[in-house]
């Protein structure tokens, strides 16, 4: 039995579903994967901080509604979310960060990561901005304390892309990797297809909770900008800032061009890809692309992601499922719990992928 | 540095071209995954057997066309295939079966890996035949012996599907499977789609390569009803017979009727489903059905092959690639060998999941 004591980094939807489901599937969790789950700390901008190096009891905090919780005045709580000091300072085995991605540099979730791993814990994270910006330095301070940092929610919740990456294709040549990785995008578009114009569209998917009050980072691009980014590092061993990754969102695509591109058989979709060139190097862009039927990534509708990789074994495997969702991206904290309880020193904490560099012969 | 020495039961297309692969990356094997490979034994129905066990020089063998090989007259080899005694015998870490597939009881194949599980050696295969009829008798004997059972290729050649339930989406409840399976049957839809008719189609897919001189395994679903035992059995934990399995095949389904679905939005398609029904059993059925747009295995098309897993946390999750090819099955024996250089001893030969059987309480 693998017995771990969480520190949970930000209390909001993520952390909260990730509580919730350690509450509800406690038994599953130990007899099927041999897990034993306690969350000692917990910390949040809003609520404040709260430790209990004997295990909190989550069940009263996700009573109370996520706006109204404050740990001031709990046994062992305060109201100063006390980051630096809960992470670095009480005895957990993994920190759990789930605060706000910040698209600029990654702070201060990145600052977050760097303690937990400078203090010897394993991380994992749903926040994009830390690998994003910090991947490849946050991977060796990790391989230096011999700790694992796992990062899957980052790119499309809970659907296994970057562990598919590192553990299914083995062995192959990766040349390239594109994806939908914008649910509220490829909503639209879908809508787009169905005569919809894009100011009814939008407002649609606000209401259904697709779409933020302010759209621009799912609609220009912004957000497929930093998964690709993180694709594209970890999958290719590139080392690319946000200022290499090109970016072109959906303002210049209107309904007409998409229903005349639908009458020629082809979709409009908002991609990412990252393709190997030939001398090496990896160029990236984020662009709505029409896409013909056979394309696999085509077929891809309304809020569900995907991603493509083009091997040179297997041509395309292609893995699609949900890129958002509470309950979907807390799974993706739990997949990279169960990723460290299943690790090995072996596995080590180095780049997924070599970028290859011998040439093949026998 | 993990060395294998393998025994390659059945030199066919897959297991040459899996021997071509140990030629061609050799390198790159040690160099990225720790792996050092040998083969120490072949045997084959047409070209007899060959024992080395200080390692046989691949490089000669790959050289002549399989229709000329024998290995009588060569040091260490038999004009007798000696199977039995090879896989008992000859002291190999890992024995590969890459025999033909026998859809009625899965022999010799299934004699093959009992006989290399008995005498304490992993296995990987990708005959669906031995899986398919006896893959719970063979996973309880790895258990008891301590060695792996591994099998990737029986369902979607190297495309990581068994393995993506095992290892990706634990902690999961998966409540069903839906796949297409087989390329040719999926390829000929498409082409009816385009306008062409049935027989003709047929004679295209023959022609490239896809579909064998006599189609029926594929287009009437028998290939489809034997991958759906396998993910029914080891995914959902249940316990089928071909004859628990429906299965209907293209033969009513005509090009009208697929150009009607297509005016519709539907597509038709030859779909494998196995789904937990409310009493714990599990319902299988191989047969076409008119699939709306935003099916997630709608979109899949020609000779790709795909699996959507229904999950309870995550909603669908597919994957999808190649469903067929020497190299793309070879791989699967690759990523087998990966998967038991990987094993840990808490991995253990127990079913890829355990049927649900608690509630979910906190």
């Amino acid at each position: 039995m693998g017995r771990y004591d969480l520190a949970l980094i930000g209390f909001g939807g993520v952390n909260r579903a990730l509580a919730a489901l350690i509450c509800e599937r406690g038994k599953r969790l130990s007899a099927e994967l041999g897990l034993a789950l306690r969350v000692v700390a917990i910390t949040d901008l809003r609520a404040g901080s709260l430790v209990d190096t004997e295990g909190i009891d989550l069940t009263p905090l996700l009573a109370v509604e996520p706006g109204e919780l404050t740990f001031a005045g709990m046994t062992g709580g305060s109201a100063d979310p006390r980051n630096e000091w809960v992470i670095r300072e009480v005895p957990a085995d993994i920190v759990v960060e789930a605060t706000f991605t910040d698209p600029t540099e990654g702070e201060p979730a990145l600052s977050h990561v760097r303690w937990a791993l400078e203090s010897g814990k394993h991380v994992c994270t749903t926040n994009k901005g830390p690998v994003a910006f910090g991947g490849r330095a946050l991977r060796q301070l990790a391989a230096e304390r011999d700790v694992s940092f796992e990062f899957e929610g980052a790119v499309l919740s809970g659907t296994p892309v970057l562990r598919t990456a590192q553990r299914m294709l083995g062995g192959l040549e990766i040349a390239g990797v594109q994806g939908i990785m914008n649910g509220t995008s490829n909503y639209i578009l879908g809508r787009l297809e169905a005569g919809i114009d894009l100011a009814t569209a939008i407002a649609e998917a606000q209401e259904l909770g697709y779409a933020e009050a302010d759209p621009t980072a799912d609609l220009e691009g912004h957000d497929v900008q930093l998964k690709l980014m993180i694709l594209a590092n970890e999958v290719l061993g590139a080392d690319l800032r946000r200022e290499d990754v090109f970016r072109e969102g959906l303002s210049n695509i209107t309904q007409q061009d998409v229903q005349n591109a639908m009458s020629k058989g082809l979709r409009w979709k908002l991609v990412g890809s990252a393709m190997r060139q030939a001398d090496g190097s990896v160029d990236a862009r984020v662009a709505p692309l029409a896409l013909p039927a056979h394309h696999p990534l085509a077929g891809i509708s309304g809020p569900v992601n995907a991603v493509a990789f083009h091997t040179d074994l297997l041509g395309v495997v292609t893995v699609s499922g949900p890129g958002a969702g509470r309950t979907e991206t807390a799974y993706a904290l739990l997949s990279d719990i169960i990723a460290i309880h299943r690790r090995r020193p072996a596995d080590g904490n180095t780049a997924l992928r070599r970028v290859p560099q011998e040439t093949h012969h026998g």
